[in-house]
């Protein structure tokens, strides 16, 4: 963990290295996705379950890629009673925050005239859960709650099997728990092609989300257009904004906790504090040794992890800003009021007890945030990914008399002119016309 | 035009025929795209410059890019007065519907807990705007208008320059009109490519909106997730829905005002009354005779062209949520009634007054709106993409105390032992842990 001066050099490299790792710089493997979507296109089923051959070693056809209400039941009994207690809890605090975010339709109607934009839930939403290494049902409570909160119709999820043809119990339990309709025993780019243009076992979608590897992102990169997809993900951040009055100890745990996630993942403190960025590399000397995921923190913080000093908080803030990362926490004497200068930030933690687990997990808002400085354009995963609006525009005979004359106008004025002919129609038969 | 009976055939031919318009479908072009894109990520200026005297033989050099204000002053001598006074009678609706999207921060609180969310205008956006065979001031309008009432702190342009290496003068007028900050003399990919990336010229910004051709629109595609892009717009359509109430006459006028957008634009109506069809298409065969853009219409409604017959007004509105069109015009006996069963479509006119072109120019709500099926699962432009939010969590010592053994058992379950870490460290000194 280097400490390092900011200055605008240190600035450049670090967002430089950031940028580095966005899931846009992997073009190399675009052409197998690429074949793997083609292939399900035209071969629908007979693809999908040769792809879950190769790669997961599973053999998926139709009688078995749906998971089972037996299956479900047995996922239950394999998984300990207190992560369903747990997940119930969390799913509870999560149905509560993304309530708030609902959107009504509405309307404004004057003399004649009546405007609006009417809101509607997607259709059918497919929610794509990775297996492997990183089974983690809070994922699944975070994809699939905000599509029920939005009253989605009918939600559907993909995620590889084992190599005994079964998906992974704590996924099951935690989908089973958030409410999913149907579970799909299909995972990678061939699942994503499935949810975007249909096989015989698994439904077209409206809407695909959820996190993935390199080839799940790509390929929701390359149907997009075909369906929605969520924003792309790229590998896990945490910056953490701090002043001499923050707990060292604190700060170095809180940025191990995400340094833990991958080789990728980058963990930042920005400090105005020289005193403080030396503690907090103590302290993180101290935690690795104990830590489980030890290799991979190492590896993600010899290359993402810096500790820089600003020398005022101004400084601190605006360096935040242009890194604008998928996590921030604020340290500071008065984090309200540093908040009140942040722009850019996925999901924003104030004070020493809101640690970044506490949003992973616990307290509501989604942990499905925006990387890789995306944080400057996207949003938290939320309701409004899962609606979409109609506009709505009325007008009486006498509102469009109005105004007919300018629409004419503005339509001829672009050479138009049908455009214009469908509003002179309407008062073709009017006197003095 | 031809008048069919809907049958599950019928909806099958149609539905494939119109999803086949899709700008996804040109991958033959994505590799020159591709090559654009690269050569201004490295020179920059240089590979605009070149471009730009390649494809709009138009010689642009650092001195020339902007447009200046006696360029300003100029074009306004080039226009009439009264399209100046058009778009500005236009430019109060827009504002005034534009307005009532804009979302609040909101925030909840209680017992040591405060969660909320944070929104927060782009910093800066681009607008592309085509140049040549379709320079329309209102499309300028529709794309700056939201930006500027979302309170995005700049906004520039990108539009291809004529030979004499001017800017359209109406653009440059809907753009003042609009306040856009600065205009760039630079198109296609390569302005794409310039906005996503800045070069010496023009800066990078957050997200880049407006209409193109193919090359701008892969181009999009390709640097989407670099930068926020609104929806991939595909060719122009409107779907009438009518019952035997409507008159025939406007219906045609209002069929044939999509038709002349281009020669993959598509008009369809689909009706309940068999009279109705035959009429439609009596009097669309007499205005195709007198309208000036007689060619473009009629292999538009010879490929994309339908009148569809259904039995009842329940099957007619099945085929509307299927086709989420762009545009839906509702002219029935309870046009309002019908609404209400309408799941898809970008915008909805209601009633025989309210016809589609008041929608492009006049009324308010935004002509950008997602076309191709895609309304299934994208809105219109607004506000709202204009704005990111930031989730913010806040908990006290005593909120964080009463979960804190839940989030630690959570990610526990999940080996991430540095998340359960950071929760577990603001409690360490505690008696009984």
């Amino acid at each position: 963990m280097k400490i390092l001066t900011l200055t605008n050099e240190v600035k450049k490299e670090l967002l430089d290295k950031l940028i580095k790792r966005s899931p846009n710089n992997y073009s190399q493997y675009e052409k197998n996705v690429d074949l793997i979507i083609n292939e399900v296109k035209e071969k629908k089923d007979e693809a999908l379950f040769d792809f879950t051959l190769k790669f997961d070693k599973a053999n998926i056809n139709t009688t078995n890629i749906l998971v089972t209400n037996e299956e479900i039941d047995e996922a239950y009994e394999q998984v300990d009673n207190r992560i369903v207690d747990v997940i119930r809890k969390a799913k509870i605090n999560i149905e509560k925050y993304h309530s708030k975010q609902k959107q009504n339709s509405w309307f404004t109607s004057e003399d004649g005239k009546l405007l609006g934009q009417k809101v509607t839930p997607l259709n059918r939403v497919g929610v794509y859960v990775p297996g492997g290494k990183a089974v983690y049902p809070s994922s699944v409570l975070m994809n699939v709650l905000p599509a029920k909160v939005a009253g989605v119709n009918e939600i559907i999820m993909c995620t590889p099997p084992m190599e005994n043809a079964k998906a992974y119990a704590q996924t099951i339990v935690a989908a089973n728990e958030a409410g999913v309709d149907k579970i799909y025993k299909v995972g990678g780019a061939q699942a994503i092609a499935a949810m975007a243009f249909g096989a015989e076992s698994v439904p077209k979608v409206d809407k695909i989300v959820g996190p993935g590897n390199i080839y799940v992102a790509l390929a929701k990169k390359a149907v997009f257009g075909y369906v929605g997809i969520d924003s792309i993900a790229g590998p896990s951040e945490i910056l953490v904004l701090a002043d001499e009055t923050a707990n060292p100890r604190y700060i170095a745990a809180d940025l191990l906790s995400q340094a833990e996630h991958d080789e990728l993942a980058s963990a930042i403190l920005v400090t105005t504090d020289l005193d403080l960025a030396k503690q907090v590399k103590i302290e993180i000397d101290n935690f690795i040794k104990v830590l489980s995921r030890k290799d991979i923190i190492e590896k993600s913080l010899e290359n993402y992890g810096y500790i820089i000093v600003a020398e005022n908080i101004n400084d601190a803030i605006d360096v935040c800003n242009e890194i604008a990362s998928e996590h921030l926490e604020i340290i500071t004497k008065n984090p309200y009021e540093t908040m009140t200068k942040i722009k850019n930030a996925g999901a924003i933690f104030l004070g020493e007890y809101s640690s970044e687990p506490l949003g992973d997990y616990f307290a509501g808002p989604n942990h499905v945030l925006p990387t890789n400085g995306t944080a400057r354009f996207f949003s938290p995963l939320g309701v409004d990914d899962f609606i979409k609006k109609s506009s709505i525009i009325s007008y009486s005979k006498e509102a469009l008399e109005k105004v007919y004359k300018d629409i004419i106008y503005f339509a001829e004025s672009e050479k138009l002119t049908a455009h214009a002919n469908s509003i002179k129609v309407r008062f073709e038969n009017e006197k003095g016309e």
